[in-house]
């Protein structure tokens, strides 16, 4: 067996680390911002039967352009969009990979502001694709004219704005969307992979389109549908983004079992949908607990939550791990990630936490 | 709607049309090489009972490093390789596409032997990599002799080889592999896609891995195991090779639904390749009725073969498609290219063909 260092690899990627959050069996898993309620009875029995109808036809490669799965994340969507405005990859990281090929590549850069999905940086290297971390204030929060001096600085062909933003849950306004729009040429992409846990009457930026055909929404099924093992991300925009797309996706990348699966979840939104007010209700329970017990956090629109006054991350995340619970250091110095799970899980971690706190 | 010319697209994409051959509902479509026989009722029904299972747990991220498929592979191709020679992706395109990030990109190039397999130019120029359209003989063969000119000529990092090749179906014998490893300091990947194909004692080039820690076998599931739909394509190398892979692989881009799935179908591939013998056996059919027709042939050692001799390769494609049949112009002059199907898929072929040709 070689080892890595014999072999001929490209040399921006010498020395590092591949990315990824452990992956433990542990009792409590809250720590990929799942939706850790399991399927309900009905919508299983839905997708089984979905795919085993498409098991008959497995020899044969999918449609390449999916136009019955675009057709019902048109329809869930709603909003005037049609199949002509969706496209869909293995998740919102093929998604976001595709634009960076389509729109970035040698010679162009990215710019997000950090702390923000940790995969930004990585899907830029993977695609040639310069990356510049902007920055937020320090709250996590991001306004309409601390970005547009970012973007006029920087010139970058792609921003991308994370909302709410991950790691750290704050809510995005539209003022900034709309500010970062005017003053680039370049793609604007709003990452809501957890749009659907934003309290009522927060905009999505899908109603931003109409009239702006560089700006690119994209969302996922792995968390607020509980569909995560599905792998099944999306995006909406002017069909002239989704004809770039068509020159750089692999073809036939979506596979009979993912569009067969997908389609039978969202025939079933509103069942699945169900739990997200739970989830948004586990989360602001969090948002309560976690001062009283001498954690600071701060507003969370996702299923998740930030919180500080942590002395030792590594060692609390070893002290809850011991005790069966994995939730996630995201590298914040002085701050841990936990997901908004079920009752009984939050429960659990609140009690595992209120043991190890010092009083 | 605004006009692709309008976006910010990359310059060397402007123009461009995507890949794609022509997805039509056809009685009878020996288009792109699948297997044209449905899987047998008892392998589907163990798909779908693996698909059930998996369903339950849809809501969790699949397992990044996907083991126990990684196991059914090593054993499948046996030969002494275990799950750490074995890595898997979305059909062998995003195989190649992750070993055309990881050991070319920017400043990088990579080599192949036209006409070869037409989604290598896409995925260098998708991955920031600079293609070199090398060259075979008038018969679409390629010798040690020219092999090893062309790479030392150009000095790419990666160097293609298909074996057999598509579109020609032309065989490769291990002394090219040898040869090409020995000039080059870079990658070389055999794209065994059509090997299940090969006349029997025919040798893979799995059996030269030992000792050649760059050298890669890259597989699919989408041919000889009639598994078009579910996109599983795999390789073999050395476990240096994959460690470079996981630096640019999308974290979970392998669904449940495909892991599940492919185990299945490996549990059950000696029904699954029963059809393999059968498949050759019609190849061998065209291979002789073709010439008898007037269209020459060349060897194939795939599931398909290219015919010469046709003087309007879209006049005779429009022609056969009016009959219900569907066959591929690959953009060879005077040739068409048809998939060795079923018997009685093969029998319609050829009497449509014996229809249109003038005598």
């Amino acid at each position: 067996m070689a080892d890595l260092a014999d072999l001929p690899l490209r040399d921006d990627l010498r020395g590092l680390s591949p990315y990824g959050a452990p992956q433990t069996t542990v009792p409590i898993a809250l720590n990929v911002n799942e939706n850790t309620h399991p399927l309900p009875e009905i919508v299983a029995h839905g997708i089984v039967t979905s795919l085993a109808k498409a098991v008959l036809t497995l020899n044969r490669y999918p449609d390449r352009e999916f136009t019955a799965l675009r057709e019902s994340l048109a329809n869930y969507l709603g909003g005037g969009l049609s199949a002509t405005n969706l496209w869909a990859a293995n998740g919102s990281n093929e998604i976001l990979q595709q634009l960076f090929q389509a729109f970035g590549g040698p010679g162009r850069a990215a710019l997000g502001f950090q702390p923000t999905y940790s995969m930004y940086p990585i899907l830029a290297r993977g695609t040639g694709t310069g990356w510049i971390g902007g920055s937020r204030d320090e709250e996590f929060r991001l306004s309409p004219d601390s970005a547009v001096r970012q973007v006029r600085e920087h010139s970058p062909s792609i921003v991308i704005l994370c909302s709410p933003n991950n790691p750290t849950g704050t809510p995005l306004s539209s003022d900034v969307i709309t500010a970062v729009y005017d003053a680039t040429d370049g793609i604007v992409v709003v990452d809501e992979a957890y749009a659907e846990f934003a309290a009522a009457g927060t905009a999505s930026a899908l109603e931003l389109l109409p009239g702006r055909e560089r700006l690119v929404v994209s969302r996922t099924m792995s968390k607020a549908f509980a569909f995560a093992g599905v792998r099944l991300g999306y995006l909406a925009a002017d069909p002239a983004v989704i004809d770039a797309l068509r020159l750089v996706r692999l073809p036939y990348h979506l596979s009979s079992l993912t569009q067969a699966a997908a389609i039978a979840a969202l025939d079933n939104a509103d069942i699945l949908l169900a739990t997200v007010a739970d989830i948004a209700a586990q989360r602001d329970r969090l948002l309560a607990a976690l001062p009283a017990l001498g954690y600071p956090v701060l507003p969370s629109d996702a299923n998740f939550v930030l919180f500080g006054g942590v002395a030792d991350p590594p060692g609390m995340f070893g002290e809850l791990l011991a005790r069966g619970i994995l939730v996630r250091d995201v590298g914040i110095p002085g701050h841990l990630r936990v997901t908004a799970g079920t009752e009984a899980e939050v429960t659990a971690f609140l009690a595992a936490l209120t043991d190890i706190t010092p009083r």
